[in-house]
């Protein structure tokens, strides 16, 4: 089996293919012919930190797997970053182990190209002023994503860390042509945006209705755990919202704290992003609804990412092999 | 972080260590010290298969982590084996990956310790005669067990496969000077056996009530399944039933069919192994008892047998290293 570390996959997984492996991720879900039970987590509140199993099966990539994934609120402190993944893939035919790849720089992209696949179908097509609320690790990959979208002119940011504004700013203007703007306040950043993109960790709402203008698209990614939510209730209400996967953001999404209070129901739920790129329904009807992509992120993308590099690598002759069997047909298998 | 083969381990876990880890995992999470969340299947049927995600953490070895396994019945008929296994284990309070390790050798030894512990605390003392229904590989690893706990002098074997029973008679034989005795009647194989050990895949009854003497202990290991049963429900009922963990037992045990058809009730189950190592209550009362233990397997038993073996291999300098990121301060821890 092959060994796929984090600099082996930066070298096979663009934005541009991360973009096309997750909109087919998201059809092919849609359909019915991938498959994804719950994922289950591992709460250790004793270490302010919880671990996630995330098993799927990706019918088109005939791959099935696990991403292995933590979340340690304290690790910054600790100058440890507070997400890191591992995922294992198997055949499923035989269930034989083809790989396992580092899954942090993987998860970042798929949930980058997500937002921005999502983006895609819901924001208006000449979207150029991008607000950022959060400017985190997760915040510029949005942007990667977006970028390769929209053409995007001002790039907007507001976060309460300078450390993060700054690296993130950094990172855009050395590779893109693009005029950035930091803001102090929240409502100023987020006036006439056409795109909004939230990735804080926040707990109670940021984002307040007034704030947000007829015709906005907004990407909800930070909320991904029961309890988290990064916009207001009547804000979510009022918008035409779009689901990765219903039981899943229904738990942790943005929407969850809005349905636990009541503030909206499932009927208030417009369907999934799959469902959304087949066509089912259409996203925004009219030029001044606000649309809002509630994103929790599913372990179809990360196996459907996974396979795409693992397939890769396997034609390029990249990653280490190791066998952890003698047994000489499990170890002579790929 | 660390790489740990089959043949790795084979070095590095021995029946005696098994034992006593197992034993110590199932206090330690009767003690609520430990946490395991209910396992995830990812079902495949159309590959006559599936997926199961198993994360817990050991509070005594301070180790999360997850046990990927499989299950596919038609694999023998490729030439593969039907299980096959993988350990990831992390720091719980960082968690930092520390180790990937071969998962099925050690899932072999720790269940066959299991069974052996459970037969520790509820079969008789002086139990010298074991039958064996089914006698594939897991059917080898408990007697492995059993033998370092009984002074075992006769070793029976029921199956209908011959080559199952070649291999599992030599096996034993090579090691052991014992006396093996293969049947072609299961009333006979089973009529004053002491310890009773079942293997089999089934879904349906085989050993029926009135086959069992009184003082029989039985170990069922075979259903692990829902919809998987050995043994005749009215035998579960007036046996004094032990499980290694009530939500599972009763989801997938050998209980999981009698609990769904009424026959027998929650209240029929004695308690679970680790309450019993415990001496919170008595297994076995009377010297007719016939006792039953309800082995599903546990993430608890896995993540305490893969610490167990990370740590003497770190100690050893057994393994190989690597690293999935380029980031020194994760590169850098061991």
């Amino acid at each position: 089996m092959l060994l796929l570390t984090e600099a082996d996959i930066r070298k096979l997984f663009s934005m541009e293919e991360a973009l096309s492996v997750v909109e087919t991720a998201f059809k092919d879900y849609a359909l019915g012919n991938s498959k994804m039970p719950s994922k289950v987590y591992l709460n250790l509140p004793e270490f302010s930190g919880d671990f996630r199993a995330m098993p799927a099966y990706s019918f088109q990539h005939q791959i099935a797997g696990v991403k292995w994934v933590n979340s340690h609120s304290k690790n910054p402190q600790k100058g440890l970053p507070s997400v890191m993944a591992l995922l294992i893939l198997n055949d499923p035919a035989t269930a034989v182990p083809l790989a396992i790849l580092e899954g942090s720089f993987l998860t970042n992209m798929r949930t980058g190209a997500a937002g921005a696949v999502a983006a895609k179908y819901l924001a208006k097509k000449d979207a150029s002023i991008t607000a950022f609320v959060g400017s985190g690790q997760q915040a510029y990959y949005q942007a990667l994503a977006l970028l390769k979208i929209f053409k995007l002119t001002e790039l907007r940011i507001f976060d309460t860390h300078a450390e993060s504004k700054k690296t993130f700013s950094q990172k855009i203007k050395d590779s893109f042509n693009i005029s950035i703007h930091d803001y102090r306040s929240l409502p100023s950043c987020l006036e006439g945006a056409h795109i909004v993109v939230t990735t804080t960790p926040s707990h109670t709402p940021l984002v307040l209705e007034n704030w947000i203008l007829p015709g906005t698209h907004i990407n909800a990614i930070g909320a991904d755990a029961p309890g988290k939510q990064e916009l207001d209730a009547n804000l979510v209400k009022k918008s035409r919202i779009v689901v990765d996967d219903l039981d899943q953001a229904s738990h942790s999404g943005e929407i969850n704290m809005p349905l636990k209070e009541h503030l909206i129901s499932s009927s208030d739920i417009q369907g999934t992003l799959g469902d959304l790129i087949l066509g089912k329904y259409s996203g925004r009807q009219v030029s001044s609804d606000i649309t809002l992509f509630d994103s929790t992120g599913l372990a179809i993308q990360d196996i459907a990412a996974g396979a795409y590099i693992y397939k890769k690598a396997k034609k390029m002759g990249i990653g280490e092999t190791i066998s952890f069997w003698e047994t000489p047909h499990i170890a002579n298998i790929p």
